[in-house]
């Protein structure tokens, strides 16, 4: 049986490209089973690419093999490799920081860089620009569907020799949670922290309680109000701002069938801080 | 062999949410086909999903799995349910009005109440936010793919149980069919009303004569003009207004070429009215 | 084995149109692999979905059938077609010039028209305005599954009497390599012509040579600039403008890391012409 493919990019649904990707990896194995992470990463937006994999990846079975392709360094001397997880999955990527939330949060057993004298689509000419068509795809699929083993893609380097992005851990600091936000449920514009839920917990705050959170872009204070701890949307009124639990089992912040992204412009990395802490009793 | 299960969502496909679905679905069979119907369902616009099953469902096999997660109740006491179609397709869904269109055009045979003791995704720990994934894709899988049958969903609730909204048929008052616009073609611009083929005929109006129409928004009239009934957009000049059939038997309203939602802001629902006579002769 | 359908068109995916087409497809042959090339060709551009067709038809096995439906005089008396080109590759689409650049670059060896008597999803009724599902993905699913043959779509016509958009070639004229802008790589704003490198090379340019671009809209010069004939984006800073050869091996026009087609409202099309030459020598 034929495995599965997982293809994420930052190249957008609208041209050809994904197609293309598509259809090396379907020349190589037609009995190759291909499927999209996402390919609306923002443009060159590592730490988003990252983040989407570790969102995921392990609602994947065994041996499924993505492929990440945001990839602002093509052409450069940035490493093309392949890791396998400590879950058994494999990510082709370039090596320039995609890995950095599995790597952190579930473990890299083994990293090889892509040997590309023998891992590149025949007669891929003289573009320099499109790797993830040229190596990836292509590689991904005989990965895949057992062309090639593991040991096949090319040598063995050291996991710690993998590019990382800087990552920040959220931290109880006196009365406050502090974290960051990672990234945006894109569609309903709910704010994604890197606050866990078991981390929350310390914190001793129930569903129902009050508490108060702050937003800082840099130095600049973005938000600061009261809203309650939800189990979900349902508990709040439509409008009103909840703290909840998101799917991956970390903070999230959001306005009940509003967008607080968009209400508040608020982004992501690591310059929008958030902090939590039990709401100050108001004496009327 | 393996069945076929078709998400719809308004989850949009810019994040990880769609492909963690996929990835359970896969899980749960490597073999199984997944579909999408789509994804981009305006956020808690059920009214829309609802239309989207009715405007497909009869286009896919029969025995066909279909979860659509429109779902702004989630982590409410809403029910979720799974339903057997008259014409033998599956919709997993919650019970919040989903399944308007496919039960007044096409019935429901059966309806079950999804057993989450049983039917939801082992360890899918403390998120509330996610059903999409932790019970109705995998759910919805474990059926397409023959694991469990109809009857292991959970216990058969009354058909009349099932959440309704409220739906306007289309009618002849006088001179006048009167309707209201359903939804949008929504790359066109096109309204697509609730007035069947059918009825139209009734009213003896023939390709290629003239009619008047008005777009009311609750009691403001948007919209009145003189347009040609045609066959296709090929019948009328680029920039037109035409009266049309579309592709699920009822009248559509366009411009050739051109937006007709665009042009005069028009909007879809039960506020939306249309009414349609015979042009009145015009003597100069 | 089933064959792979590779389906185009302006859909959009907000809507049912293209599930409404798979779901077709699927219930031809439940085993049939069905994929996309892209629903987001602007709508009615016939130009851009040609162009997308070579982007990536080459890429996909021998004996793939692509539908493509973009399909501005559907009702009308426009010829619906399936071809055979050059490579072994299938195309269903209406004759409007979808297959422009196929035929152009890669060559048609056989062309059909469809017989709608036979070929057209039984009992589609009374709609003339959705032939992407009644006709093309029907006819596409039955030849990708081998129900019928190519020989079995409908009588043979020439290959002359196909209708072609006006296609410039790139010249080299005195000093200048003169060409336009075919499309853009739509996410990332970059513009892609319609020089081959290999036209290019004949004009003794290497890479990291100045060269100076020109750009007329009509008769307006929108853009007139000096940059360098880079390898890869890597080659050039972020934020400079650069010259470099794309994935179909011709020039495109990039900001590294920036849009150039926002930057300068440029568009696509035979009225956006693009002239280079080498960098006149700036003494200071």
């Amino acid at each position: 049986m034929a495995g599965s493919l997982v293809i994420q990019s930052d190249f957008g649904i609208s041209d050809g490209a994904v197609s293309a990707m598509y259809g090396v990896a379907i020349s190589v194995d037609p009995l190759l089973r291909v499927f999209d992470l996402t390919h609306d990463i923002p443009p060159y937006n590592i730490r988003e690419a990252s983040y989407r994999l570790i969102q995921t990846i392990s609602y994947w079975p065994e041996g499924t093999v993505f492929v990440s392709v945001v990839d602002p360094g093509v052409g450069s001397e940035r490493r093309s490799i392949a890791v396998k997880t400590a879950g058994n999955r494999y990510v082709i990527t370039p090596d320039n920081g995609t890995l950095t939330h599995v790597n952190e949060k579930m473990g890299i057993s083994e990293v090889r860089i892509i040997d590309e004298t023998v891992n590149r689509l025949p007669n891929s000419g003289e573009s320099y620009t499109f790797h993830g068509r040229d190596i990836y795809a292509y590689t991904g699929a005989r990965l895949a569907s057992g062309i090639i083993s593991f040991e096949g893609i090319g040598p063995e380097v050291p996991v710690d020799s993998l590019t990382a992005l800087p990552l920040h851990k959220a931290c109880i600091v006196k009365e406050n949670v502090i974290g960051m936000i990672e990234v945006l449920d894109v569609r309903f514009g709910n704010l994604w922290t890197n606050i866990p839920r078991t981390l929350f917990k310390d914190f001793e705050v129930k569903y129902g309680d009050t508490i108060q959170v702050t937003i800082m872009h840099d130095a600049s204070r973005i938000y600061k109000n009261i809203m309650t701890f939800g189990r979900s949307f349902a508990d709040s009124r439509v409008g009103e701002p909840l703290v909840y639990v998101n799917s991956l089992d970390c903070l999230g912040i959001a306005i009940n069938q509003g967008s607080f992204a968009n209400a508040y412009k608020i982004g992501t990395g690591t310059a929008w801080k958030i902090m939590i802490c039990k709401a100050p009793k108001i004496v009327y």
